[in-house]
């Protein structure tokens, strides 16, 4: 039998669709995700990974000088994309958001963004979100990161001309489903513009403000 | 075979828990709700029918001298029970849930109480219910219908003190899943203090309302 | 990237709804639960949290004099709201459920109220909640903890004035589901007036029944 | 192509298993009916259908001397099984079960037994039950027909020695899932000693019911 | 607070429903199940634990005198009820599901019964079931556990008279769904005659047997 | 806006697949058939459409000199592939699978291939299956299409060495969930060797009959 | 009761999110309709509703001059918003997808944009695909439209630099699950910067589009 | 209680069926899978088991002199069918589905196959699929496994003439479901000529592409 061939990188991406390849660190040996960030790093200049298994994180940035480590979610990056001027708003709805909501935002600063942080304005008490509302209005993007009923991306939507792109959380138990409910909340919600993915999916908010604010 | 016998009136059931037997009259001909109404009022001086067949009701209520049709649910009540001076609120995301707060709504008034109606007030605008909060917060009881993501019985009740009651209602398509994405919201819900009722139950939540007020 | 604020406590909230802001402490660390025990207590001589884990339960209560702990549910409270007059019912189906009944009860308690306890009245032997039921009638509102099948809240519902709230409970297996099923089946249950909270929140449960006894 | 031959009869089936077989009449044409119905009678003198399209069933039984008609479920039968000495109850939640408990009942006598009929004994005014009970302890089996939370079944296995044959119906609507709930419900009784048939299968719980009093 | 009661026996259960009462062990502490136990021991002469956790069993033998343990199930009976002449099958349809069907004929040997097993006659080797056909007709009830698509229980039930109990299990992966694919399977089955009980539940099967040949 | 376009006929999919495109003619309108089966047909020589509406069928037969039609399915033919001298077995459960099992046959002969019918062979009465095996083991595949809880597959598999496919029917009511069970079931069956497709697809199921025969 | 008030228009949200109010026709009469087509366009000389169902459509717009109908999904504009010079990509995968993506293609162009129609594109044909895709890349931002397995979005965001939404719709059958698979199919995408909107929103894309191209 | 008795081997399975039997090794013992090994290696000159435990691979390979280990799935083989000169391609969408496409590989090579791996050709990054098409249009069977949103079978199945066998795998979160979504997105593909078979079963896909290639 052949021998099975270790992700073989698509160093072309970056250019192609605007989001470079990064590695999804989760399942990957230390050695495998080592030599993944260094393959990506010596030939862009820039590298990162996402959920980093907690026992790998000091070894990996030991490994691979430069790096920098976001704590919660476990991203690791070895520099990053030319700085622009753009600001992103990273809402969340409750401090159990802050893993997802903190990989977003390492992920838009490696990519060369600003990102506003406004944390802990859920809908149960809404007037705290009023209070944070025109710093995100002035956003070229935002994201909401909620979890249990979801329903803070609705209400953002309702008051902002960004697009809205809304991340589900796996936080709450019993009916919350882990982040289904969430999911099926945020896509049909009564707010028109806003965009979905999937569960706990920080990077993938990221990298698709990163496409609003890049693309043409 | 023993004849079937035709739904056993069961006349104790509002001294023993305070809700007095009303007719489910879907799915019942138009003779048997005639019947069942006659022999409601005949006794307590006071009959409820929910969901009378839109092609039942015009004749309904020629057969019963007195009848109060509710046009939108197709409730249709005889007499009602002693005003109170409660005002319990009615609160609505949208036109297209006003079937479900309608019948909650009449059924209140059949039950003797006051009902405060707030439409259109989804969390998409909620600058909306802004303008109507103090009328609700001084009512007893707050019923909040909600289709699709379902989230306003959440933003509701980070606002009063009145214990809340979550109507989802099967308003919405696709991921709406026809009610349950908004009754799995309302279950996870952030905002403590929110009882929740079956998918479209407008009848079920007066009904608990009406228990809250009047027992004791 | 601005450092994650944690969370930020909303201190008006108590006043706001009635119910005063608690810490639910699962997946926080000691010192953070510690943190904001302290700041709700400083600031309204009151504090509750719920669902601590397991191994920081002895160093919380340590870190907190006067802390009061729930054994089985982790809940831990330090001082009370002022006593009421107000005695509110307990019910559940199996031994397996008392978690979460003492959960609620535990947070009754602590909002003030009484908890009359009544445990192990499961619908296979229906005799034994007839057992308790005048003192159950005698309570202001019922809260009812059941898993497997869910059926008790419908039960009771059936015999006594007072609101029912239903908490479906994870216990069970197979078709159990994980509390999904309970949940389903009190949100249709034949008897009117039952408001149901999500799996296995005997806090949220509590909340409801204060806001119902001290609202208006 | 070969033609496609019309639904073999499996004659033998009633030795082997001890239920003959029988006519699943929904989505057959009334031709197909009749000729089915003629063939199972004139090889063994009895023969019977269930679920006969409302439109047909004048007509089968005009095309078909000596039928008998079920009206609600739109059974039918020509001849019945040797009548034998043994009652088997069949208990309904309400009367909106009756076409599935009627469906059962005459499937019960068409074999040859006494089928003692209990209806509107729902969980929701449980004291109705009580004054049925002593009736459905005298048979050998009882059948427990219930929709929406379907819990009759776990309070009526805790009141007899007879084994209880559950079967859920898909009244309701909502979190009642079309009898998902009902069946999940009884699937997860605390009362033990339930066998739980298909959603709305009244002939398939007399079948088994049938089997039990008549194997070895 | 009131303190929370132990599990209160229900020591009539046995006369009223011809079920003993008996211990679901999982989920209480060694120093409950060996009480319990002693409980119901000491009234009836007979005592029933299923479920008993795997790191418990030596403990609770050692302290029950007498006790007979089951070593896959986890099951321990202290005594048993009296002999019968009734046989009932355990017909099982892979190795993996050997846990359950011990349950079950661990619990009809405790309830007095004979219990024939027949052991990997799955459908995907259907001529394995034939050389068993005769032993398993001459039964009085058959029960039948299987896993992954639950066929089973229909092959059976087309080719004897006895009642056949269907207890679908967790085995399998993927689209197996736990255990729930199994269990809707045996719901639809196409064999009239198969009553069904929840996933992985031996004793209920058991107990259910035991009703059938025990009830009048 | 440009005007939306017509299906595009994929006109090389036949030399690229070894599968012609077909017409999916459901949701279409007549003229839109007309006009695909043309085109198809002049190109080829051989055109085919799955699901016409009944209400089209004898209008599109009329418009298409030399059609030929499939009268349960709805399936229509133009001319045909050149015949080969394999035979594809195509068994199933029930008489109400015959809609599915008509279609994968008339496809399999509008693709030259001789296709075995064997009807009615469910696993309720399984002898009959033996009857027909030897005819059925002569076969290059197999095709099995049941629905309710889906056995069959299983049992063929485990009884011919030509590869299986499983096609899910939506026959059944209840916990068949139209289909979903079938498919499940299929899915874990205990039998190697079996493909499965979409539930009702007798077509896809013919199509990779054919892929199997005619590759390479 | 006070009684219910119309839909009351929340002409702000033009100003406050980008997204003018429109109106959702299906479930209201046609006076309402047109009453709301009337208010919306004196106020802001532009309405648009969606979803006008097939029998109000000419009366609709003869009440209405200068009406515009899509004559697939039944959407109708009175006026436009200012042209742009922006284009965006419609793609589509079959012929059945034609609905939603019509929706979209028009919605965007009553905003003033220019859609780009790609239609029968489908992943089991990918060369055709390829010849569009110079194009779509020259569009600021991609909406992709796609049923069953709903795979597309994902193969488009693997080769443009622009955003892309992805809105998966009911078509298909069986396992599609009426449009919930697509969703969580691209959900799940393996190429990141997809945000997903509700099975079949085409309008919701098409206001997510225009937040895209239009904020800041 | 009757001994419950080992798995009985079905050594005939070979003959009857082209599929020698295997060991599922997953929830055995060590000394259980030794000796069915053994069993197996005895009788037919081949023994083949898969998903061994981790904690068992060393000691079963060193307990089975010639023993074969495949490291990432766990499977296990005592010698090999005969060679054949069929190539049989195993494309897979990313490394993490490699622990499935290894298992399928191993078994088509211990059951005498060539199997052409193609690793890493996800469908958002299509082109590399491009480059590999020749070598895989030249294998009589195409096994596909794929994770997340499933889609790469549609894309390969639009592409050659062989029958293409989907292997959905656990491969993603959120959702992913574990692999449900893949299941049924792989089950409404677009292409026709996909046969299905459970998620992560790697050995079952390369099973029926055996039957594919070794039947008649």
């Amino acid at each position: 039998m052949e021998t099975s061939v270790l992700a073989r990188l698509d160093h072309e991406r970056g250019v192609r669709t605007g989001v470079p390849e990064v590695v999804f660190a989760a399942g990957k040996t230390l050695d495998e995700n080592v030599a993944l960030m260094r393959g990506l790093f010596e030939r862009a200049g820039f590298a990162l990974a996402t959920r980093v298994p907690a026992e790998q994180r000091a070894a990996l940035c030991e490994a691979l000088p430069g790096a920098v480590l976001e704590p919660r979610s476990g991203a690791v990056r070895l520099g990053a994309l030319p700085r622009t001027t753009t600001s992103i708003a990273v809402v969340c709805a409750g401090t159990s958001d802050l893993t997802v909501a903190d990989e977003a935002a390492f992920t838009l600063e490696a990519f060369g963004h600003d990102a506003l942080r406004v944390t802990d304005v859920g809908v149960a008490g809404i007037h705290r979100l009023y209070d944070a509302i025109e710093g995100i209005r002035a956003c070229r993007v935002v994201i909401v990161v909620a979890g249990m009923e979801g329903a803070l991306p609705s209400v953002v939507a309702g008051l902002v001309r960004a697009p809205v792109i809304g991340v589900p959380t796996s936080v709450g138990y019993g009916a919350a489903l882990e982040g289904v409910t969430a999911l099926l909340a945020m896509m049909t919600a009564c707010a028109p513009g806003i965009g979905v993915v999937n569960i706990d999916n920080g990077f993938g908010a990221a990298a698709l403000a990163h496409k609003i604010v890049t693309a043409k």
